[in-house]
């Protein structure tokens, strides 16, 4: 593999670095972390420039009607199906610099290398940013993903509002409208394989001093939103027993679910990171309440038993209340095809670099991909598995290893017709 | 009391009705309540309002630096200490059409009748309407009241702020430049005796079957704020037992907090109306969780037992979060002198109208008047007790007879020096 190691020779820790330090003052927060939330302004800021990077190697820039942008280094064979890799870059309201950063910068990086070692594959690379992974501005997250596979609905998503009223729709169109010499696609084509690179988000391959991942699969998770309808009264006067408190109410469930919940292993995931209370005026008896649950654990069948307790728990503890239970999503747990996992794990031990496999316990995009095309992920380590946190952090070294293993991967997956 | 008869049968059940009915159309919401918040545009227009009515009765419009607002009705000597009867015309986000401005309007109903009956009393009446007794806007409430008092100081409460920024200060310059026709006055002066007429938000009076309540006192209330710490985290991959969630902690906080203050009497008023969880994603571990504690009980002991319970029981209950327990306030229980109670209650026999004596359970403008002059407050009922809701309701002649009341004892506690 002599030309496969022009290449890799080619990938720049310090280039890859630098453009991470980079695209992280755009939205930075002063706590260190970064705020570019979905089709934001900061977004745009970002995207035009992954398009001027891209520029010098010859990257041809497409965005499709959600906004995902796809910067396309030509194969051989103009007409074979591309290969894919990316992720995504906008973040949490309080995220980190390389939450998805690094899947979208570690895919510029290794066409750059092959540019630099004029590695033309058989096939096209196409480097990808998904519009919306996170879904923190607009819910669902993986919108641009999810649309790609076809398993949304556009019309719909694009009436989704952020709490501003803002809609999917305009921000779309102000993106775009910010990218005038990006050609317009439409959503969804053939794609011969897909790789995402990304921090692990997890202790594991800190804790086992591994610095690749090979992604064996996604853990399945289930999305759901309670509403507890109580009813609005004076903190003074009104007798308990009378009271229809709302919070009391949700603290009574929330208590029961903790509980029901509860594993010694330590493996179901349970969270309710989404809370609103109204009135939500000190005096005053709460009228309702709206919470999130988000339920993750990678064996199918165990996250279906849980997820489906959830509604008769609530019932159980609904008190004086009227409740609505909604299930938002329902993801099962799912396994990438070894096809992709041995290329993964293969470059690795050529290139000698500490791996294992292990599953992710965060959603991605490559859940979506997975159903459209041969799907795999490989994992570099963060800092103390803290992610979703102003204080995520990642060792130069450990994404510069990250980006060698996806050059390899890629490089061989797009080089064959 | 003839004389007396003669204001009391000008009372108009009509005009206080429709007034009512007037005043809540400025912030009526769509559910048929009212959003005038303190210091608001509405409670702008709703104070000009007032004004244009109380002109035709020569009443000398005067307001304070902190925007309370006096409506003079001169007696024989203008330089004795007046009589003060009033309430406040601010709302909660959703509250009703007759929480405070039922006072303001009855104040001003009394004096349009003994202006009706050519009534000169001794002393002069000044009709009230104190700022910002809900507290929704800009907390504390009773601020108009309490600066009255001169509990609090001037400077700090200017400098309260909104959530969107707009301090008490601008909002108090932007009423009194809507105001030219009324005239500065300095905060606080000698009174001879207040009464403030108001609904009881309660259940009591309808229960019993009674119109008036003559007020014993106002039970005691302590109000805290919660700040629970924990740390951001994916809500995919961090394990439960690595989690710092703010959100899960205050969950058994509140658990023990609602155990710990159940008493089978019922008299315990345990209430958390607001509640922030940060930074309220999804799928984000929260950070941190904000809430209020609102803790009433007529038994000054009982409270200060319970209340100083509050911040051990948070402790206990702090799991891996770090806690700030602050107390924000701490009013005593207090019990309106004879010399005005005695006047309300002879009012109501020699009227021949059902009453009893009851204390309050919410806190009133009257809690620091009390602190200034013999004070005293009489209740009417409202519909099923609730208030601070958009659905309060009170009957029209309920108001009329409480105005009724009122007529009968302002003009007894006025008409001698």
């Amino acid at each position: 593999m002599s030309l496969l190691d022009n290449v890799i020779n080619e990938i720049s820790q310090e280039r890859l670095w630098s453009r991470h330090l980079q695209l992280a003052e755009i939205g930075a927060t002063p706590a260190g972390g970064v705020n570019r939330q979905a089709l934001s302004r900061e977004e745009i800021t970002a995207r035009q420039l992954l398009v001027q990077w891209s520029s010098p190697l010859g990257l041809i820039p497409y965005s499709d009607a959600i906004g995902n942008l796809f910067l396309r280094y030509p194969g051989k064979h103009a007409e074979a199906e591309p290969v894919l890799t990316g992720s995504h870059i906008d973040t949490q309201p309080t995220g980190g610099r390389f939450d998805g950063s690094f899947g979208v910068l570690a895919g510029l990086e290794i066409v750059e290398a092959m540019h630099g070692a004029q590695f033309k594959p058989e096939r096209s690379i196409e480097v990808v940013a998904w519009t919306n992974e996170e879904g923190s501005r607009f819910a669902p997250g993986m919108m641009g993903s999810a649309l790609f596979r076809g398993q949304r609905d556009l019309e719909s998503m694009l009436k989704v509002e952020d709490l501003a009223g803002i809609s999917v729709r305009e921000s779309v169109e102000a993106v775009r409208a910010a990218e005038p010499n990006v050609a317009s696609r439409s959503i969804g084509f053939p794609v011969a394989a897909y790789v995402e690179a990304h921090i692990e988000q997890g202790p594991i391959l800190e804790m086992q001093q591994k610095i690749i991942g090979v992604v064996s699969g996604i853990q399945g998770k289930r999305v759901f939103r309670v509403t507890v309808q109580g009813e609005e009264n004076h903190a003074g006067t009104s007798p308990r027993a009378l009271r229809k408190d709302a919070l009391v109410t949700s603290v009574d469930m929330l208590s029961a679910l903790h509980i029901a919940m509860h594993d010694a292993e330590d493996i179901v995931k349970f969270t309710v990171g989404f809370l609103e209370i109204s009135p939500n005026a000190p005096s005053v008896v709460p009228s309702s309440v709206h919470f999130s649950i988000d339920l993750r654990h990678p064996d199918s069948a165990t996250l279906n038993a849980l997820g489906d307790a959830i509604p008769g728990l609530c019932e159980q503890h609904r008190g004086p209340c009227t409740l609505q239970v909604k299930e938002l999503s329902n993801d099962p747990s799912l396994e990438f095809p070894s096809v992709v996992r041995d290329v993964i794990r293969d470059v690795a031990v050529e290139l000698d670099i500490d791996h294992m496999d292990l599953p992710s316990a965060a959603g991605h995009d490559a859940r979506h991909l997975h159903y459209v095309c041969p799907t795999g992920m490989i994992f570099v380590p963060c800092a103390g598995g803290i992610s979703h946190n102003e204080a995520e952090s990642c060792k130069a070294e450990d994404l510069f290893n990250g980006a060698r293993v996806l050059a390899g991967t890629i490089a061989r997956l797009a080089d064959r017709v």
